[in-house]
């Protein structure tokens, strides 16, 4: 009998959600050590873990493109150099220059920090952000997001990388209108809209708020199994380890 | 006849020295617009751009796993989903945190602001990073050093990935005795000895002063052929493009 895979982090990361959507997508076998990452841009983006026997990995791409390799059923990269090529840009973009202005520059000021801190948020830099940084990002958006359908035909990892930053958009409590960019908007909300996104982004809402003692069972709820990996978050995110 | 493929992006730049490196590995025809990126970690990061007849990408990372897939001979990444993913990792851990504190918080200050600015360079600010910032990513590639050949066995765009920073770092000219990580300066030594990165970063090195009425004839001492890839640096970086 295969051990179950074991992710390592909070489904209310858009990253540990990319990483789920991959898994629940290849129908294979999981659970969950949810994780919540110490404060800051680098501890974040190094969670998810997966643990597979022997094998720790770190960074959400190199996990589902693993994941993708290991079980080529329902592929989530297309055929063709250059289309993979234009995939894994964009998985690329999503995780950087979407993320810094969508989770580092909006999220985290708006509820990790003032929920760590329990400080008022500044909402005078939240505007700022809003009004300069996320325009020119949007527009980018908007020049990839497909008329119909994903970005290169049936979905792919890239195009859940790009939708899952838009729930904690949405958590954020922020105004932003993205009807202005109609495109894009169209595009994520188809991605958002199958599952396994649509149960998994709603799982990582209630996961923002559910205090500790109610935690297994809001995970039950969802069928899923949690497990404590037995390692502190510093110590999984440490590197490239083979056993821990 | 088959076009030959365009980089734009100068050999000074380690993430161009990566992509030539994948493109003499596999034998490719090949020309470059060795055009100096705007300053700043932003600009630096999205050249190299590779153009192949009517494909345009950026993403250093993203060109040489594209290479690799379209001409696998001489494979630039082991076999196996496991070895794959370690490769992957560690690729994307020399690009963004060995890149942070050799390229940008020590080649940068050291070489490309003060050439650019005219100032005199901050010594207590590079002695700080060295000091406190070089030896916890120092330590981490020691503890991922092969004792013998190279990280997966054969060759792989990793090990490049890695060794190539550690060109600029000489270049820096600051103080750094690498012998405190002696099986890391073994293996970037190996890395570094063999062709085509010990013929690179010559010509890095040399395109480092090259006065601009002097560059071609640089370049064709390397028997390499000069092209105006007719784009601007800001056009080049703008984004996934299919198109010029």
């Amino acid at each position: 009998m295969t051990e179950p895979l074991t992710i390592i982090g909070t489904p209310v990361s858009p990253y540990v959600r990319k990483v789920l959507a991959v898994l629940e997508l290849k129908g294979l076998d999981w659970r969950i050590d949810p994780l919540v990452p110490f404060l800051g841009n680098d501890a974040f983006t190094r969670l998810p873990v997966l643990i597979d026997g022997d094998l720790v990995l770190s960074d959400s791409s190199v996990i589902c493109e693993y994941l993708d390799e290991l079980h080529p059923g329902t592929a989530l990269m297309p055929r063709g150099a250059a289309n993979r090529a234009r995939v894994r840009w964009l998985e690329e973009f999503a995780d950087t220059r979407l993320a810094d202005v969508l989770i580092w520059g909006i999220f985290g000021p708006a509820i990790t920090r003032p929920g760590i801190f329990k400080s008022a948020r500044d909402e005078a830099a939240l505007a700022r952000v809003i009004a300069e940084d996320l325009p020119p990002v949007m527009d980018l958006v908007e020049t990839m997001a497909p008329e119909a359908g994903f970005y290169a035909g049936d979905l792919t990892t890239a195009d859940l990388a790009v939708a899952v930053h838009f729930a904690n958009l949405r958590w954020s409590g922020v105004a932003v209108d993205l009807g202005r960019w109609p495109l894009a908007a169209a595009w994520i909300a188809r991605i958002e809209a199958a599952e396994p996104l649509l149960r998994l982004n709603a799982l990582g809402e209630r996961a923002l708020t559910v205090r500790y003692p109610d935690r297994a069972a809001l995970f039950a709820e969802y069928g899923i199994a949690l497990v404590d990996a037995g390692v502190s978050g510093r110590e999984a995110r440490r590197g490239p380890m083979t056993t821990l």
